[in-house]
């Protein structure tokens, strides 16, 4: 990485304008993660970098409690007026999956806010599975900028620190965005396949509408559990989307909704819950196994939501037509949104999403 | 593999219908792929699954050799009535860089036509580096199915065979592509950061309206040496298309673009040549230095295209804008479109490239 950093800095020599270069020091200073703000965590306990300290919800199931180790929708909100961003970070030594970039699976991802609006600014790349270090972005004007770190998707965050230029400034932001809508569900909630932290969807859904939308995606473990029900109904909350078909098999969907729904509901009388029915599997677009269970899924989550909807005027259900699109190149795999199919499901979700929410004020 | 094939076997016994069940067999029959058509090929000579043989151009760079050994853009056309379809298949012993999934850059990409248009079946994972198997996709209905196999993006192909269940028919299937309209280019041409290999975008414009794009993307190395133009020059083709801008230094843009065009021109004399500005770089969002190269590359190119406009009918310019959208989501690390910027890229390209391609009668 040094290398590397010091032949970009050479290069730049030939490039840039005297103006820009004026701004330049070679050295950089790093802060600990931890004296910035960390927004998205679903729960505030021990352990910085997860997003629910699970020494709180014992009874969960372990697989549960491994995944929300991982920093998936967890971004630091900072300030700097460093013409340089730069950072060395340590994840676990787990690989990325064969349906994922290692940027995504445990790199990090850079937002700066131009003219009201989050900008892609960078990525740090990993080159190693476990500690790294790597520029976001050099070369920028002077003066305060307004940055937004999204942490690793698929991977537990155990250090980060964040490097500016010799004398520039760093400083803690507050949370960018407002209200607190917790996302549980799959795999595809957590963020595969997108191809960089900051393209997972509920990531995207808060920079386009302010909202916070929390990632409790849980990889391949969505399921509804009681002991997971009783976990959600005790986290801070305005609103619930429920994406969680995917995992549970069609009959645990009808034995465990209404109990899922129930439970949160014994605790929040009047608060949004917005199920949604799971994506169409392009996998089953010639897999008849795959289309027929898929298919009883989202039946089996339509029927249960709607016999609960009969009492429950606060229970909404966003069915699954069109969150894909119609030309079946939304998936890296079969099963996993790409960026395009995440696209087109923000598309769909996001206004659905908005119109339901300012009926309760959650503007 | 095998282990996880038996057991999807098992799960099958208990979701799926008993008349798909009565289709299955329990053993494969492995074909290999040599057998069958492959499409896509730049050059036709020795190593099948390379792109072109480059020993029939001995005085291109070593690297553009090298690159030209990846199977971008290769294909398998077959048909089959199996009910299933699997893969062994081995590559070099490259890993995927952290901008791109081992899918793209090592697995494979299956496509069915039904109802005239090519879906998605199913993509085959890899499991290790070097030699893997796997399901693409079971359970499908029976008859005969039209195929289309996309190979590894970013590794070379060392061999492939074909799988079908025991006493099914499988048999090579002419070119289901007509006319040759070559795409030269950079990273962004050879695939990076598509999540699949169906998805890269001459792969994309092929499938969405029949003609064959072929992938000639080096990634990285698209810098239009007299001796790279003098072996484009010898490929057989109806048009071509100059996607290189990005790995020229923008004095080479000015030194070598007219080069490039002409020597083409000299044995192509009435053939459209399209020449295509670099996306805008989105690492350059705010690293000055990087928005000032791409646009001094796009600025140089610009102004050699425009030159050698006054004297050539047959060569066009699409230029940069609006390829990438405009809200900053398309790459995958600044630079490599990521799947929703190669859908971005499509919209604008398809109907450019096709009212171009009308005059010529390569409809």
């Amino acid at each position: 990485m040094r290398i590397s950093y010091w032949i970009s800095i050479v290069v730049c020599k030939f490039t840039l304008t005297s103006e820009v270069l004026a701004q330049e020091s070679t050295f950089w200073k790093y802060t600990d993660a931890r004296e910035l703000t960390l927004v998205g965590k679903a729960h505030f306990g021990d352990h910085y970098f997860h997003r629910i300290d699970t020494a709180a919800f014992p009874a969960i199931p372990q697989t549960v409690k491994r995944l929300l180790t991982h920093s998936a929708g967890l971004a630091l909100s900072f300030s700097t007026n460093s013409t340089r961003l730069s950072v060395k970070w340590c994840t676990s030594d787990r690989k990325a999956g064969n349906n994922m970039t290692a940027i995504a699976h445990e790199g990090l991802d850079l937002y700066i806010k131009r003219d009201g609006r989050w900008q892609y600014a960078g990525v740090a790349r990993p080159a190693t599975n476990e500690c790294n270090e790597f520029t976001l972005v050099q070369n920028m004007a002077s003066g305060d900028k307004e940055c937004l770190l999204y942490l690793p998707l698929y991977d537990e965050t155990i250090s980060l620190h964040i490097g500016v230029t010799e004398g520039a400034t760093l400083a803690a932001r507050p949370d960018p965005f407002r209200n607190r809508i917790l996302i549980y569900g799959s795999s595809i909630v957590h963020g595969a396949s997108a191809s960089r932290p900051g393209l997972a969807y509920p990531a995207r859904l808060s920079r386009e509408t302010g909202h916070h939308f929390i990632n409790l995606g849980v990889s391949g473990n969505a399921k509804m559990e009681a002991t997971v029900a009783e976990m959600i109904t005790a986290l801070p909350m305005d609103a619930l989307i429920l994406d969680c078909v995917p995992n549970s098999s069609p009959q645990q969907i009808t034995e465990r909704t209404a109990n899922l729904v129930k439970t949160i509901r014994s605790k929040h009388p009047k608060m949004p819950i917005i199920a949604v029915q799971s994506i169409v599997r392009e996998s089953g677009n010639f897999d008849r196994a795959i289309a027929e269970r898929v298919a009883a899924q989202n039946a089996n989550f339509d029927k249960e939501i709607r016999l609960l909807q009969h009492s429950d005027p606060h229970l909404y259900l966003i069915t699954a037509d069109g969150l894909l699109g119609d030309d079946n190149e939304g998936t890296t795999d079969g099963t996993h949104p790409n960026d395009l199919g995440f696209d087109r499901m923000l598309q769909k979700l996001k206004p659905a999403l908005q119109t339901i929410l300012r009926k309760y004020a959650i503007e």
